[in-house]
């Protein structure tokens, strides 16, 4: 199975790393929008191209894994990249999935192509986890808490701020209220009492700290629901303690069975991931795979997690995975 | 979508309660071994039909759920009943899914039946979390922890031991076990220590409470390879405090990602019932929905969960899934 990578960024180096953990795949390319001459992958030999050029290899790929932004790249890339290849993109934006859905299926479907949207964590495992609780216990609830891990949105932000040079800002989940719902007593949960926000801050010499402390603590949106912790430090400390991309949380339900509906069940999905762009591109991959088997199939259009069978995400014969795994 | 069920034990009474949270679904009929007179349903008006008199209802019938135990029952009710109905069973014996597989596919696909085998929680969930964590982290490790939960099988065992009245048997996961798993370490596990066994014994008058103890403690198989606690109580107690059927569990995969493999992920999905019965009924209810659609575009033979695309799962459109879920 032959992949590129279109775009190489953390996510684009984490799926050239998990292609290399599974041996059914090759890398075919890189597409890059910087200039190709300075982008050097770790894998001996593959080529690097300049995106404008991508059309040119189509015949090359078998399935296209596009890594770019939710916010300004993904919206316009995927739609057209699928008029040429099979693509997987990992768009994030919650409320627009049905707009982009839309027109990558359009695109995918008037050239023949299959496309995946949508895959990663959240949306994507966490999304595949809440269908099946939903299924499994129809009479409940659903949350999900993020965390521990670190915001870049929330971060950048933080570095908007005149006097910062730096920062980082983690997400987390506050133990009680999992306690709580864990108990099956269905809480209902403010904003503030689900997560609390960590945030590590290099200041300017001379800036002054406390009008920065109020200004992250008060930001609409980022910041002003939640109860938020800054701590000052150096750009050295920030390097040695803060360089990591952690990420992870927990997708729970809890729902109700029997006669009375009065017994209590508790579903839980949780992952602790050391590297969010990594196990990103990890899904990616798996799931490229999975794309390449539906394709073979004669399936054209747009799909998302929802509509793969899990067989086809495994590089192992049918048989195999009922002896060993079910 | 009609459903019957087949055989009324704890397993069929929790389909029943679980068709009555699914709009989508009716009960159509109840098949029992027993004399039907003498079986009640929950469900007003439900008829209630002697097992041998199966076939003659099956025009009237979706999908049939089979209630019945691995051990004796299901390796020749499912591939029969396969040849009459679409079907789905709990098998869970894991050594024999091979065999049990071959020969209900041969017999639903003579006849143009859909089946599907070994839906519930293990096999069911737990193994659809090993695949997908397979799949996500393929350089890794799997591990499946049990409890706290009542095994049927051991307290049965206990309760064939002479002087014994009546006994519940709960494993019980190592807390150490499940926080060295968790630390990424890959550490390697013996059975006694991930496990523990938890007894609560009524003997008869007089009986030799030390020679049962010590009895239940080195019984091959069942419990000498754990470290195995024994409290004797009375009838009244076991009645008052251990009458449930509560299980759960959690399958753990830990695994590495990255140019030199030097970043650690935790996958971790867990279950914490009440009911074993009505969960492994409320899975059992999801699959059907989803073999009732597969059976409609025309798929005959054996199937399971890892054949199964999510969306089919739920009773909504695939746009509001999209929306509302991913």
């Amino acid at each position: 199975m032959k992949i590129a990578i279109y775009g190489y960024g953390n996510l684009g180096r984490g799926v050239e790393c998990a292609i290399r953990q599974n041996e059914d795949m090759e890398l075919a390319a890189i597409f890059t929008r910087r200039d190709p001459n300075c982008v050097h992958p770790l894998t001996a030999g593959v080529p690097v191209y300049s995106a404008g050029e991508a059309a040119a290899h189509k015949d090359e790929i078998d399935v296209m894994i596009l890594c770019g932004g939710s916010a300004t790249d993904l919206p316009g890339m995927t739609p057209a990249l699928a008029r040429d290849f099979h693509v997987i993109d990992s768009f994030d934006t919650h409320a627009d999935i049905p707009v982009h859905f839309d027109r990558v299926n359009q695109a995918a479907a008037e050239t023949g192509h299959l496309a995946m949207i949508s895959v990663g964590w959240d949306p994507g495992l966490f999304s595949l986890n809440r269908l099946f609780a939903r299924a499994f216990l129809p009479k409940g609830k659903d949350y999900t808490f993020w965390g521990k891990g670190v915001s870049q949105g929330h971060s950048d932000a933080i570095r908007r701020i005149p006097g910062v040079l730096d920062a980082r800002q983690y997400t987390c989940p506050v133990e009680k209220a999992l306690q709580a719902v864990r108990s099956g007593e269905e809480p209902e949960l403010t904003t503030r009492e689900k997560h609390t926000r960590l945030c590590y801050v290099v200041a300017e010499e001379g800036a002054d700290r406390a009008a920065i402390e109020q200004q992250i603590k008060t930001m609409p949106k980022y910041f002003s629901d939640y109860d938020t912790t800054v701590h000052f430090i150096t750009q050295e400390e920030l390097d040695r303690d803060h360089k990591g991309i952690p990420h992870g949380g927990r997708v729970i339900r809890t729902g109700r069975t029997g006669a009375g509906e009065e017994n209590r069940h508790v579903i839980e999905y949780s992952l602790q991931l050391d590297s969010n762009p990594e196990f990103t591109a990890s899904v990616l991959v798996a799931y490229a795979r999975a794309l390449h088997r539906m394709q073979g199939r004669g399936e054209t259009g747009c799909r998302t997690v929802f509509d793969v069978a899990p067989a086809d995400l495994l590089p192992i014969r049918p048989e195999e995975m009922r002896a060993h795994l079910l």
